[in-house]
């Protein structure tokens, strides 16, 4: 990792548009921290306001802040409107990506004759590539991976230890799948005979567009006939389960334990929070932003933000969260005031009953 | 994969007892393939009307689909009252089941020198077949695969990669386990002392009955003591966790996601949905159904429909729901309805108490 | 295993704390099983009442169970007071823990030169340490478990078959990975760069501190910048994420399908139940427990007990099922009576009005 002093990355910063400036000395710092486990020579960040009060116990040399934050005791501070964008870039900076292992291709690793290798196949001791696989340049495959028959892989992908990609499934340039993922197994095909399931062969296959990255232990099936897509640039993160022919737009951003039933489209740059479920067949527009838990069992507009189970607008979710919550005390106000007006009503009724009576 | 003629096809589709009839050109299919992706001498079907409009832009040569749906132009046309059932058949007669690489048993495949292994069995590098294991004929275990010490496999058990069975568990004939899924690995199992946990030795297995299918990255628990068991035929989906003890039923149908805790057991023929989640030590009957995210908490009667969390009978829930979609607005009114006749009765009891003020 | 007398065994229990004392004939036992799959020779117990009359039935030779719990006829029983604590005992006595396969340190697990192992190494073939990683004393690596670059594994660490650690990471002494779980992968880290999203390194780590025991196709996130960390002796069930940054106490119990997102921090001795969900950056107080689906979206003070989505507290959440039960029924009623009263109500003013203009 590099040293870098603050004004080259002030520098760097910048030409990546977002205008930083250096307050205090020009120090090296040598690697990014969190404002609580920074120690000397490194650089922090505050952007979210709840960690503010760490500004006055980190012992970062440095820290990204937006202008107008306090200054800690004697540090140095980068400047910059977005300290989010900022710390990225400096992170990229000093940092860089992962640097993987390089194996090369040695004769440990279980290469079918006729499969096929890019330039700069790093494909650890224990990887497995079968017949008629074609892999493109500079892929890295760690132990464990598994590439299918006839499976197709682009440029510069990267199979983490034990990823597996079944059989026919393609995977675009730069897709990075992490341990445990498994692309292209069956989906739940099965024809109802008697009581019993008779299996559906499931010959379609897995797409995963390039740019795409994919968290640990998910499952993406293949299709029962044609394909399952995951949109170029999408981002997935772990224990995510696809259904088999469900196509999901680019840059989605899905998170942990989301469930997609099979044949849901999905649209482009849609957000599904942690532990959404999407019921089978439906059609989700582009930008939908679905909240964490909700269920979703029917089409979604372009735009639309949902919440709860079953998923509704989010500002009607709210509503009826507050409302729900309300409900046991209102329920017990509502009887009072019922029982209350019955009681006047039927005083006013005898009332009324006498008066007459006596007018008589 | 076999050319077969559309009249050839009527026939077996009408020898499994779905009667078929050929609309058109007798033309040769070489693949099955959805209304959306089929081309030039593909066959499509149309089962769900949901998609009734891509009839008019299929380029298949010939579409399944039941008597009176409208012939796109110029296209075959294979009639069957049961499409969904027709297209299964077809897809069997024309593509068949996946065709496993043929390994044998080479020398990078770890045997121990005690395991056993039947005829015709088919251990890829990589795979692990621990002391004491018994493996019956025509096994196929994909690089990767675990079985443990004294695990058994029946005949034409399938382990997809790095699928894990843990030691003393059993799997039946012709069980297939997808890549990633753990069979056996110890349940949360924990005595407290203190604040602390003492872990209980998870002394039992896991039997996997004939003919069950397990998604990916599924995990189920051994037993504490005695035995979890998955019953014959059942189908998993992927990411399932089944808890310690638990004893699922024949012909299970579970879905991505779902959650059994220990304990459990259920009967047969019964559906799980995405996302359900099951607590320990309940009963749940015969051909029983539970939809998406619910989450059940008492025993279950035989043939009951289940929804929501506290999961209840699913007309109930479907009531519950919609009283909630109306519930703010609904409060509204009535606090309004409250007020207006409060006002009212105050009127009344002002006008009756200022008449009989009058009248006296 | 041992056979054991039952006198031996009550000598034993009643040494840790559970006075136990032997009814009938003093028999050898050589396991112990569930009161429904005992057999001859096997001791079983009787703690949930739920399975009081599986005693009736049991084959089992001696019983566990508390004074005053009827005797099957002619069976020994081991009578305590704690007869969860006693069988818990009696396993640890009778069955001990699992015996991990011997592989010693073969030619055929992929270590780099530069990785350091302690005495007693026990590294299947198939597994693989990449460079710089540092394992302690007494370590099992089952086949396809990896130990990426630089990753620190402290005394008797088991790694289950698949397990993987990510470079850097960290486990203490005596850390369990089952199957196929994933330490340290990266988290959902993406910036917003207009419509798509750009990868932030993720160049923290995870810290697995001593003593904890992760479950099959876990994911833990490494932290962007610094620590995600597993607490001494946390429990962790099966198919749990847990998110980049957030920080886990001490003895946690954790059930399957929990979903952890970033920058949570979690306090000692907490319990969340299956598919519970923790938004991101919460603070979950010391002996919070949360009941099972449960979706946390604030703060929880210490000792809170929740459950709900979103999450309340158990009492409030359990008035709010009562009354979204009776909210149908009730709604009617509501409806009704408010009708009746405005009939009620529309009568008296016809009536007083009716008064009053024959008064005039």
């Amino acid at each position: 990792m590099p040293e870098l002093l603050l004004s080259q990355l002030c520098r760097v910063i910048s030409a990546h548009g977002f205008p930083a400036t250096l307050e205090g000395r020009d120090v090296h710092v040598r690697s990014v921290s969190t404002l609580e486990d920074a120690g000397e020579g490194e650089l922090s960040f505050l952007s979210n306001p709840k960690y503010a009060r760490q500004m006055e116990t980190t012992r970062a040399s440095a820290v990204i802040a937006a202008p107008g934050v306090p200054t800690p005791d004697g540090r140095s501070m980068v400047r910059c409107e977005n300290p989010y964008a900022a710390v990225t870039v400096a992170i990229v900076a000093i940092h860089g990506h992962r640097r993987h292992p390089q194996w090369g291709v040695g004769d440990r690793a279980e290469i079918h004759p006729t499969a096929k290798l890019g330039a700069g196949a790093n494909i650890a001791p224990g990887a497995a590539i079968c017949a008629g696989a074609v892999l493109g340049d500079d892929c890295t495959l760690y132990p464990g991976a598994f590439v299918g028959e006839r499976a197709q892989l682009g440029n510069g992908v990267v199979l983490f230890p034990n990823a597996v990609v079944y059989d026919d499934c393609e995977l675009g340039d730069r897709v990075v799948i992490h341990a445990g993922s498994v692309i292209g197994e069956d989906g739940l095909g099965y024809a109802p005979v008697g009581d019993k399931w008779m299996k559906i062969p499931q010959v379609g296959k897995v797409v995963v567009e390039p740019d795409v990255e994919i968290g640990a232990n998910c499952t993406i099936d293949r299709a029962t006939l044609g394909t399952t897509r995951i949109g170029t640039g999408s981002k997935l993160s772990n224990l995510i389960a696809i259904g088999h022919g469900s196509k999901i737009g680019e840059n989605a951003m899905i998170v942990a334990l989301v469930g997609i039933a099979g044949s849901v489209t999905v649209g482009k740059n849609v957000t599904l929070a942690g532990q959404v479920g999407l019921a089978g067949h439906l059609t989700i527009g582009d930008g939908v932003s679905v909240g964490a838990q909700a269920g979703v069992s029917g089409d979604v507009e372009p735009g639309a933000k949902l919440l709860g189970s079953p998923a509704v607008d989010i500002n009607v979710a709210k509503r009826q969260f507050i409302a729900i919550q309300r409900l046991p005390a209102w329920t017990r106000d509502v009887n009072r005031q019922i029982k209350d007006l019955q009681d006047q009503v039927a005083a006013l009724q005898a009332a009324l009953k006498s008066a007459d009576g006596s007018r008589r």
